[in-house]
């Protein structure tokens, strides 16, 4: 746990849920929650209770003891007491009590167009709204911060409103104010201007919340904390509305890595990647694979030219180690491979081949024959090992099965539903077997009629499925050699690889991915050859 | 065309390229070079002459007249001559005056930890390096930029070195010296610092080449011009290697928008949103939705709380008018914009429905639902002109033939050729019709005996044939609802056209797809229905 002095702030919960296509269950909440808290964010605004019921289950489960933070407090989200009403009687503060959070984040308008267009009240109005609300939720034993919203667009308009808003929060106890670029327009040269003005001007705890309209989302919360902010809003992965929030896992990775401050618990840092995957599967977004610190291709490196040089000092080709964040580097395999980064790989992939100069020949040669036809290794580790392994064993390779023929068979009568069934004949352990199996399409008939016919021999195949499917027509044009490549993601439940296959035919095309992903399997799972 | 003050350097298809996943073609090149001088960039950096065969042919053609461009200079990048050779006898150097282009932009290593691990040589002998190479090319009439690679890394090391670099260059002859911040590591306020010390130092034209790694490559541009760059460098998307590089649309965007420079002629920019999503067609990677400035939900708004408001000002909730850029203003889940839109794109086809309220909701209707489905029609007009007119004539459309049904046969024996035949049978003009017919792959086998089918009965369809094929699979996790988009585009030789089909099955999205093809091209060809 970290002292006071800095203040992580996550609104995956809230304010990330704004984005187009996101919509938690409580349950998910509380999971991701539980992930938050393992990044070592130092609050958790959980949502809004009293205006959706799934935030009002998710704070009532979290109060009966569901959700047992280790490094975070739960907040609360709510806006300030009506107009004209008092705070006493006005529900949605009495809600945000209900929600029994240590911390309550409260809204208010900063901007005064927003105060007379929006809001439709006065000026002096929206000031004792937002003083009644904090002194009465401080009154009731809570900690409260103030968001303030259009803070920098109203700052640009009347530099006077926002502060005097400011002013009336800190005055009734307030512990921090959030200034919103709610609009997302900023860029990090006047955030840092209005920030300094801000302290200067009032000598308060201010806070930034950027949205990334500009794509300056991260840079303008990193420029808030150079100017002298001390507490960061921002959400899991950027998710939020319009082109996002700060992605808070850029903005912890920027303060601690780029400017030496510890923001959160040390050993919570390695947790990243692990968190940042898991967030985007529960939201049901793909992850995005160039994300910085955390995507899959965030240390990947195109060999070609200098894998030499990468493989001396990698440190001068990160800026980071990946390790910090919980990732690695990559060295991807690429037409412009060479002898050097196809070693690197190769090592990479538990392989030495540094006493076999002629394999790495015949590597190479056949990579290149290979990316020539259209084929692409730069993802399909998987079929590069198979390659690279083949190329040292020779015919003293394993052979898990031999191939006589498929058949695929799609038909579709008077409009209902296609059927796809496919039929393989295989020679295993001296035996012809053939198997016949529908799919949902040709490829996943295939793939269950090759299993039909290996599980019997090979039992350890039973665990392995197809994860993902990718397919791309490579050379565009019809009609002329068009290419289709696919890509293959195959799962044992205990790790995940990836196999390529390249033709004109699309069936043929995920054939071969198909049969490198069940050797794959086989030979991971130390299967005994029977051919 | 703008005068040289300012330089806007598009590196999407060298830098960019470097993208896991990436490989175009030399044609994509061509195509995604027109793009780009859509937009109004300076400059276009092709690729690397003599060091990859599709950069030679695309700088050929290019010589060849293929690429016209209104706005931009072409610029061809390379290395400055190996350690040791002289000028004029280092073949990538003869490769980069064999491109014929305007513009070289030579890369050369400053700081001096990659001069003696990467490049083995002395700090002399790089300098040299640079001056021979500038020099030479300067002589041979071409115009010379310098990317200085590591440049921020090598000044943080030792101030001096790349300063020096610099000014080798530009004794030389060289025009502007690019800041490669090429490890990404950077943030804007040691952006800004250094680049104003550079200038400061040496007088010397400075420009920025900034990468993702903390997502700041956008405010780490920014920062730079306002320090006194006057060359930004980015890339379309932003795609590029790990995090990827400055995306030049939003660089474009906040230097036009927020710093009020006038980077682009004036009528470009409201092609931002066109250019962006058709590169992202040509690389094969869907559009990301929350883009700032140009994507799909960049301007879209959770109705909710504020709708009047938003409807009535909007200019308080968006941080510019989203038609500057070529994009739309959403409020989501009303059907205001929905039909909005609908009306203007119909009208683009040369329907008109100002009269027709009724068919506008229900093709509003079947849009959403077919688009919550998986479709998409921003690519496929003609699959939505087909789906329009068939909500505007109801009973009296058209009906050029019948389905009742197809199969579709795949088999390979022993490693030989995989067969694909195709068998459909319709009802056209009072006859059954049943055709066979082989492909070399399983929809280029439907294609071909559907048109066998039917060619007799409407001659016109002898002239149309499919052009291109595009698939992508949704939704990504196998086993669940994953969901096959596949766009046909057909040509009659005079035009051409794209439809969309969706479907669990590939070959039944495929199937989808194709009637919806023929079916335009009869309409097209003012056949007169049979049946």
């Amino acid at each position: 746990m970290l002292d006071d002095t800095f203040h992580v702030f996550d609104t995956t919960l809230r304010d990330g849920g704004q984005r187009e296509g996101i919509s938690y269950s409580a349950t998910d909440k509380i999971a991701v929650a539980r992930l938050l808290d393992d990044v070592g964010v130092g609050f958790i605004e959980g949502g809004w209770p009293g205006a959706l019921p799934t935030d009002t289950e998710f704070f009532a489960r979290a109060a009966a003891g569901e959700l047992a933070l280790k490094n975070a407090q739960l907040v609360a989200f709510g806006a300030t007491r009506k107009a004209g009403v008092r705070v006493q009687d006005d529900k949605q503060v009495a809600a945000l009590l209900a929600a029994q959070t240590p911390v309550v984040c409260l809204v208010a308008k900063s901007d005064v167009r927003h105060v007379t267009d929006a809001l439709r009240t006065t000026y002096e109005e929206n000031l004792a709204m937002v003083r009644d609300t904090v002194a009465y939720l401080v009154g009731e034993g809570r900690r409260v911060f103030l968001d303030c919203e259009h803070f920098f667009d109203g700052y640009a308009h009347d530099r006077d409103y926002g502060v005097r808003v400011l002013a009336s929060a800190f005055e009734a106890g307030a512990d921090v104010g959030v200034l919103c670029d709610t609009n997302g327009g900023m860029l990090p040269m006047g955030v840092g201007r209005v920030v300094s003005e801000v302290i200067e001007r009032t000598g308060f705890r201010v806070g930034m919340h950027a949205q990334d309209d500009t794509a300056c989302a991260v840079a303008n919360t990193l420029a808030a904390v150079e100017a002298g902010a001390t507490h960061v809003q921002g959400t899991a992965n950027g998710y939020g509305e319009r082109a996002g929030n700060a992605d808070l896992f850029a903005v912890i990775g920027g303060l601690v890595t780029k400017m030496n401050r510890q923001v959160v618990p040390e050993e919570c840092l390695p947790e990243l990647v692990r968190v940042s995957h898991a967030i985007a599967e529960i939201a049901n977004i793909a992850p995005d694979t160039h994300q910085p610190y955390v995507g899959a291709s965030a240390f990947a490196h195109k060999a070609g030219l200098h894998a030499s040089a990468i493989k001396v000092s990698p440190e001068l080709y990160n800026h980071m180690e990946p390790a910090v964040v919980g990732n690695d580097m990559r060295i991807l395999v690429t037409e412009m491979a060479g002898r050097a980064s196809i070693e690197l790989k190769a090592k990479e992939l538990g392989i030495d081949l540094t006493d076999e100069p002629e394999a790495v020949g015949r590597v190479v040669a056949k990579v290149k024959e290979l990316e020539a036809g259209g084929s692409s290794f730069e993802a399909a580790d998987a079929s590069f090992e198979l390659l690279v392994r083949s190329e040292l064993e020779g015919e003293n390779g394993p052979t898990f099965f031999r191939l006589e023929s498929y058949r695929v068979l799609v038909e579709q009568h008077d409009g209902g539903e296609a059927i796809s069934e496919a039929t393989v004949k295989l020679a295993v352990d001296g035996e012809r077997v053939i198997a016949t199996a529908e799919g949902n399409g040709p490829v996943s008939a295939l793939d269950r009629a090759l299993r039909q016919a290996l599980t019997t021999f090979y039992p350890s195949l039973a665990d392995v499925e197809l994860a993902d499917y990718k397919v791309r027509i490579l050379d565009g044009r019809f009609g002329t050699d068009a290419v289709t490549r696919v890509l293959i993601d195959t799962t044992d439940h205990k790790g995940e690889w990836t196999t390529v296959g390249v033709h004109g035919n699309v069936i043929e095309a995920s054939w071969r991915a198909l049969i490198d992903a069940l050797n794959y399997g086989l030979r991971r799972a130390g299967a005994a050859t029977l051919v």
